[in-house]
């Protein structure tokens, strides 16, 4: 059976079917852009969002499909801007976040990744979480989103100084996909 | 006909039902926590919960009814945090308001309510707001939210130092409540 990915970004695309080949898994491009609910977490988000596609694509029920989802939580934000990453990312921007930090102490934050699964039948989610800190300053000019002001744990490079070939090591949407592709790969050899 | 309001919070049943009843209507609670997209538009989000909310609870399709949502707009931070407002103000607070806007001059943002009315056919969606300035620390003590703030134009008291009284006067909810009642009289007496 085909596992479509439902997204309507080419690059998402292009990464996630990069990781299937490594596990010798061809996956499909579902082009669409889905709705996404106000909730606070990702994983929620996530699932509702694989039954309302469902709900405006019928035959979708029919097909093996995943999507995905992430976002930045920064400790002592609570969590913001979590699963708003995008809306304050095109608002407020780095900049914004980098004055809200100020008086931190407290740099700890994480990406996360949700990818949620569709089997034909039910639907279960995938987590990948990359832990590192948001930076004093914008460093780097690669990357793109919050990129220039978070530094993965165990590396002393930002996530837009890095080639992305060392980047995709940190990635958390790459995690999540791993995670996802190798579940299929064990029930293909089930 | 009865006309329903559609909330889980009972302080905003109560102002709807005062302001109604200026207009000698009488409105019903109907208690139910819906769900709402993400998306950049108020008016977007109010309409596309009216429809979730008649997949989920049929019985609605038959009835007259309402729900409101709101949100805070600044000028100088692109909309921001606007249909995130209560995410934003649990997590970063008006603390992080007042960081974000340190060093802007441009000061303007204003409240927005949207109400969106089905009427058993179709859904129509009344606008109030309410324009001001983001102070540039806490002031005043009433109120919740963003209400130590938020001082409204032609006014020299935020809505933390307003009596509930003054306060309505300048309510946008109250506003787009109004002009839906206004519809909804004008109608009944033709």
């Amino acid at each position: 059976m085909d596992v479509h990915f439902i997204t309507h970004n080419p690059s998402k695309y292009e990464e996630a079917s990069n990781v299937a080949q490594e596990f010798n898994l061809s996956i499909k491009w579902y082009d669409h852009e889905y709705e996404e609910l106000q909730e606070d977490s990702l994983e929620i988000i996530a699932r509702k969002s694989c039954l309302s596609i469902m709900q405006t694509k019928p035959e979708l029920k029919e097909l093996h499909f995943f999507l995905e989802d992430a976002g930045l939580f920064i400790k002592s934000l609570n969590g913001f801007p979590g699963p708003y990453s995008s809306y304050v990312f095109n608002t407020i921007g780095n900049n914004g976040i980098l004055d809200l930090m100020k008086d931190k102490e407290d740099r700890e934050a994480y990406f996360k990744s949700v990818t949620a699964y569709y089997d034909g039948s039910t639907i279960e989610t995938f987590v990948g979480v990359t832990k590192g800190i948001i930076t004093k300053s914008l460093i780097g000019e690669g990357g793109f989103g919050f990129d220039p002001i978070f530094r993965p744990d165990d590396n002393n490079q930002t996530f837009a100084e890095m080639t992305l070939a060392t980047k995709n090591l940190y990635s958390h949407r790459q995690k999540s996909l791993r995670i996802l592709f190798t579940s299929l790969t064990a029930f293909a050899k089930q």
